[in-house]
């Protein structure tokens, strides 16, 4: 018996996007779903009621970090992830690749694994396909990733092929390395870079090691979204219908449409936290920067069409203040509405593709979010 | 008809602490009481809600940060300081006078008010005693303060005899300024240093001025705890029964409690705020520094004997985490500890006057919590 199972509720009849649920040892969730990034085992400013007051049903925590400090040794002591950061709801650990590429300097990546320096105190440290499932093994996640080189943007036809067949060979790995399979699923990363016949060769390479859930990786880093957008549309028909898809990285509203719309179930990004922390809102009107000196005054909700906690009890004016002060409560409030805003918009989406109406749902959505048509 | 009444329920009859209730335009709130501090109009890192589930029936502000910032013009019209921070229960704002002193470099102390500069920009400003009570009418808060000079410690005689008579001369302009005394409750503030004869002399003057509540300022700067009681001992009996009494400054538990037993009602302080941002957590059996190593792999609650959310779902190993880690939330964690642990320290004081032990009640705690007899 697989740790989760994808469960299939209806395809939109206007877009071809699906609606469905994901069943983990720690509850469901409806896809398609945004997750809400937990780096270091809190997602930076919330407490786990309020990621439950605002609909959260999965968060995303780094296995780089946990890796790092505490320590994985250490959260397993503590019982696992789930109790040791109290959230009783679903985990998805990524399995350290992007970050050992992303944030670590001095990387020796070799057959074997990978040597990085630690960006907390410049130690050396090793992470393989093993040790990355040693490691997810211990956090207890309910849905782990396979370790992958995530290639950066651009990169060089050869490069990316030699890259993807690495990653796929450490697939196989992480799949015999796993020790916990009926608690955690594991699932595999799709690679290839921006080539078409990459993604294709990739997604049947992996999909070939069966995996009970695909993500697609590498993408979202620095390339036009329309490549985004044509690499999901020759990758996602390469993968299976009855397992969940996954976009890494993805959280802007537009690309979020845009990718359920190319058949993507799941999706996380740091997005909506981090530039709420520094004092930008989505809003249904799109993007204001609390701290312009124009809502000083202006005792309106940050979103006057939302729900959640800030938006219901406090106004821009006090937000602007909170955010000129550097008081705790503005990046707060700022991170709540970011996130419930996201958490929204997907229910939105998943109400769409019930109606058969995505494609309308998106040009709404465009439309009042100021994004031009791509 | 005032704006605040003291209600008088009963005196301890081992110590002579007395309990108390005050009524306020914005409710009312039992009495010995400890008032957490929203410096900028917010409790640093706690939401009102949770300062609400906690049991904080009152916050004080402070008169001087919201008056730099955002300026107490726009706080009026938000609607005054409890709609602006969306807080609807008891306020009291501190007239200005001690952050002036304090925070600001370059002041100039003249019979008609102080000249300072900000320390936000640098900019110059002048503060009287008329200004201080148009800023605190504007704020709206239940409980107003009169500008007052708060004297260093040490201070020579001469010095504190003068300034204790400015700060009389100013209470009376404070009086006569006040425009809302129907919806706010001027506190008249008791100085004289640490001189016993210009404590007894400022109380005379200061009730001959007749306000509907009394503070005790210029304590808590330095000076030892045992010349704090002893200036609380002669202070005291001449202030009139009928009224609340309130010592500013004063927030460590043994303070709190050796101050209720000399016939204290109120006091504030940043104390269980700034020590929380910092690690340092009040317990049941001391305080804890949380960074410690030792307990890394320590699973049990910040204090076993604590009902607060953070000690209800968190393990003091996940929070020294979060402050390894300069997350937000342990910064949120241990400042809901340390305001909830006051908070039910204070109800527990006002359970021993009920059942006169307070002075049981204290030696007790003093034990546990590890402070010396005075």
């Amino acid at each position: 018996m697989p740790a989760v199972r994808y469960e299939h509720i209806k395809t939109c009849k206007q877009s071809g996007a699906r609606l469905g649920r994901v069943h983990t040892p720690h509850g469901s969730f409806e896809t398609p779903v945004f997750m809400p990034v937990g780096t270091q085992a809190t997602v930076k400013g919330m407490s786990p009621d309020e990621l439950k007051e605002l609909e959260a049903n999965i968060i995303l925590s780094n296995t780089y970090h946990l890796f790092l400090r505490p320590g994985h040794e250490l959260v397993r002591e503590a019982g696992g992830l789930h109790r040791f950061m109290n959230w009783d709801r679903s985990i998805l650990t990524d399995s350290g690749g992007f970050q050992v590429f992303s944030l670590s300097d001095l990387r020796d990546i070799k057959e074997e694994g990978v040597t990085f320096r630690s960006h907390i105190d410049g130690s050396k440290k090793f992470m393989s396909p093993e040790i990355s499932i040693e490691v997810q093994n211990a956090l207890g996640a309910d849905i782990i990733m396979c370790f992958d080189e995530c290639a950066p943007y651009p990169c060089d036809y050869d490069y990316a092929k030699r890259s993807m067949d690495m990653t796929t060979r450490w697939a196989k790995r992480c799949k015999e390395a796993h020790k916990r399979p009926d608690e955690q699923a594991l699932f595999g990363i799709v690679q290839g870079s921006t080539y078409k016949d990459l993604r294709i060769e990739s997604a049947k390479q992996i999909t070939d090691l069966d995996f009970p859930g695909y993500a697609i990786g590498g993408l979202s880093v620095g390339e036009p979204g329309s490549i985004m957008n044509e690499m999901l549309e020759v990758t996602v028909p390469h993968l299976p219908e009855d397992k969940p898809r996954y976009l890494m990285g993805v959280g802007s509203p537009d690309y979020l449409i845009d990718g359920v719309i190319r058949g993507i179930d799941m999706f996380d990004c740091v997005l909506p936290t981090r530039i709420g922390r520094n004092g930008t809102i989505f809003t249904s009107k799109g993007r204001v920067i609390i701290r312009d000196a124009k809502y000083a005054r202006d005792f309106s909700p940050m979103d006057e069409n939302c729900d959640c906690y800030a938006c219901k009890n406090f106004t821009r004016g006090y937000i602007r203040h909170l955010f000129k002060c550097g008081e705790l409560l503005g990046l707060r409030l700022a991170t709540w509405h970011n996130l419930r805003f996201l958490i929204k918009l997907m229910a939105d989406v998943r109400e769409a593709i019930k109606n058969d109406r995505l494609l309308d749902f998106r040009k709404e959505a465009f439309e009042k979010l100021g994004y031009k048509d791509s």
